[in-house]
């Protein structure tokens, strides 16, 4: 028998059958009055699921180049911004800096760590000029979630933009956009919103609109004014991904049914009881303030990256990622959003055990297993008498 | 019952059953050798169906994003291009170049009529400088099919590039990228590739990677450079629309089973019947020089262009396009390519001359629908007798 495969990469994630089936619709034109209702109503899910009440857009596009778009729109050549550079995603706002011939204040933050929302002020006091703060919820390749309510209490104080890369982090991990007060979130159709990659999602604050109006670097495709000219009628500026906005449709109504405080509970018990397992197989956690999104584990002593997720691959038909850049080989993350479900973590959990074991580890008989369902009967009986699970 | 819908539009197009089956499979992460195996197969064909033995990407976005890679790919700031401008998707490129500060000197082609490869030489000549030539196989907006072999005669001469939107054209009409001397070709997944809108192609000659390498337009997700340093390894920069890559490989297994040559044949012969068909009808043609992927006709005077798409799509389940820009209102577009067979042609033409009657136009009683079946039955027999459709 040929293992199935089980995503537990952070990003993309298992789609769910009723997106599927969505997405296998026979298709539709996208200048149509149907077509007009499924974006309007994909629109006002995302509002929720963003927990904001300004614009929002879909751009056909990976992750990237809706964080282009952010980008783009906000700043003018020789402009100046703060950059939080956390991990490999924080630095690609560097990249694009580098690009489009924009000056970077970076706040350097170690792969693992958080950032101080306090250094985040010295530096928009120290370059008062910068249009915008630029920084990430979940960071994907540490693992780690900013604490981005606090950093949106510095800067929504200034004239600085709050722009954040929610990409992996949106659906999992808590963001209030209006009241926290974020300008513009960028989020993607593959993460937690379980649907396949090559949808781009932005929102924009009103505080962020002036700015986007006579921002001057060159721009079309991504141009935000073209969406916003669009959405007054429910059309998109160019062909959309018809058959991906039909699946983040679905997508929506599956969230939106459980209850935005729902997921973001269900995603917190399950990271919790996550990290409670590697604990107990002695891993180290890698990420000094984790996201709900995923779980980040050190690689023990002598164990080979490479081998270790080869052999939990071949083995167990579980696909775990490795580390990035500088801390490949060094750690193994496991995401458990969107549709993943306790047994797929239960699965992924028992490989990890199996092959540890395998490779030279200590014997580990079940401990991370029974630990997993240990402490997320501990956490539901909580919520049940009344303590939602920490948020 | 409800009228199922029948997209004879020039993009998106009807999607193979094939092709739906595979965008359903369970989602694969990007980062395999699975993937990567399948993105390999999938550039091969692409460099069948395009006859180009050069580089060819895959960019996750509609068919402007690959349009936009093109243009900022090659231009710098200050730069000299030559555009010609025939139709809405020509004129596109003079938003780009306006956007990006770069100078057009434009070739106008009134909208139906074709260009004369001379008047560009005679651009080339008064502009020497000029980086490129932007120009399109089939321009959508008014089913005119530029002379690119031409075209390229003219510009493969002179220092110049030669970018060829193909977006609609591809796989209907003639293109032989590496024969002819087309140095980028543009495409999109949602027209003649029979595949959701979503992903853009993109090819490149040996020609235009100098001109790439130091073009200083700032740019980042369309970056050819990375696509470039990616495809040694079959990797995409960026994570791709997996789905619709899955989408297009078995699209492309369509068509190459059929064979390109076969495939035009159709495209010609399905193309000629149908312009037939509709002079039967008394209406007039449109395009001066018609792309074989779809015909356009105007409406008789009198007849109101929005009540008579409206009811086509009422009444018979059949969804056309109208005219843009100054067209509106006064042609209609049907499109005939990719997966649209000839019962869709015969039910779309036998909506189009009921609509007609019905509308007060003169009594159309089956002589659209008859024509269409005696000319395709003549090419058909030409064709038996060795005499190829017309290419």
């Amino acid at each position: 028998m040929k293992k199935e495969t089980l995503l537990l990469t952070p990003g993309p994630t298992p789609i769910p059958e009723t997106v599927r089936r969505a997405m296998a619709q026979p298709l539709c034109h996208h200048r149509t009055e149907h077509f007009r209702t499924i974006v309007e109503d994909v629109v006002g899910q995302l509002r929720r699921i963003l927990q904001t009440e300004q614009d929002v857009f879909l751009i056909s596009s990976s992750g990237t180049g809706a964080m282009e778009a952010a980008f783009v729109n906000i700043v003018s050549p020789g402009d100046e911004v703060i950059i939080v550079d956390g991990g490999k995603f924080g630095h690609r706002f560097c990249d694009f800096a580098t690009a489009y011939g924009i000056t970077a204040h970076v706040v350097t933050v170690p792969w693992g760590a958080t950032v101080d929302p306090a250094a985040i002020r010295v530096l928009i006091e120290q370059y008062p000029r910068s249009k915008a703060v630029f920084t990430t919820l979940c960071e994907t390749s540490t693992g780690v979630c900013f604490p981005i309510r606090e950093v949106a209490a510095v800067v929504r104080e200034t004239d600085a933009l709050l722009v954040v890369d929610a990409i992996s982090g949106l659906a999992a991990d808590v963001l209030m956009t209006d009241t926290w007060g974020v300008d513009v979130v960028i989020a993607g159709s593959q993460k937690a919103l379980m649907t396949p990659p090559g949808l781009g999602i932005i929102s924009v604050s009103e505080k962020a609109w002036p700015v986007i109006e006579q921002a001057q670097s060159p721009r079309f495709y991504f141009d935000l004014r073209r969406y916003r000219d669009g959405l007054v009628t429910y059309d998109t500026p160019f062909t959309p991904a018809t058959t991906l906005v039909l699946g983040l449709q679905a997508a929506g109504e599956c969230i939106l049914a459980e209850g935005m405080e729902s997921v973001w509970q269900r995603h917190a018990g399950m990271a919790a009881a996550t990290r409670d397992a590697l604990g107990a197989l002695g891993l180290s956690l890698f990420a000094a303030r984790p996201s709900q999104a995923l779980s980040v584990a050190l690689l023990p002593e002598g164990i080979d990256g490479k081998a270790f997720l080869a052999l939990v691959r071949d083995e167990y038909g579980v696909i775990l990622a490795g580390g990035q850049g500088h801390c490949k080989g060094k750690i193994f993350r496991m995401a458990h959003m969107g549709a993943v479900t306790e047994a797929d973590i239960l699965r992924g959990i028992a490989a990890v055990e199996h092959v540890l074991s395998a490779m030279g580890y200590r014997e580990c008989r079940g401990e991370g297993v029974a630990q997993f369902q240990r402490s997320l009967a501990a956490l539901k009986e909580q919520a049940i008498e009344g303590n939602p699970l920490t948020l």
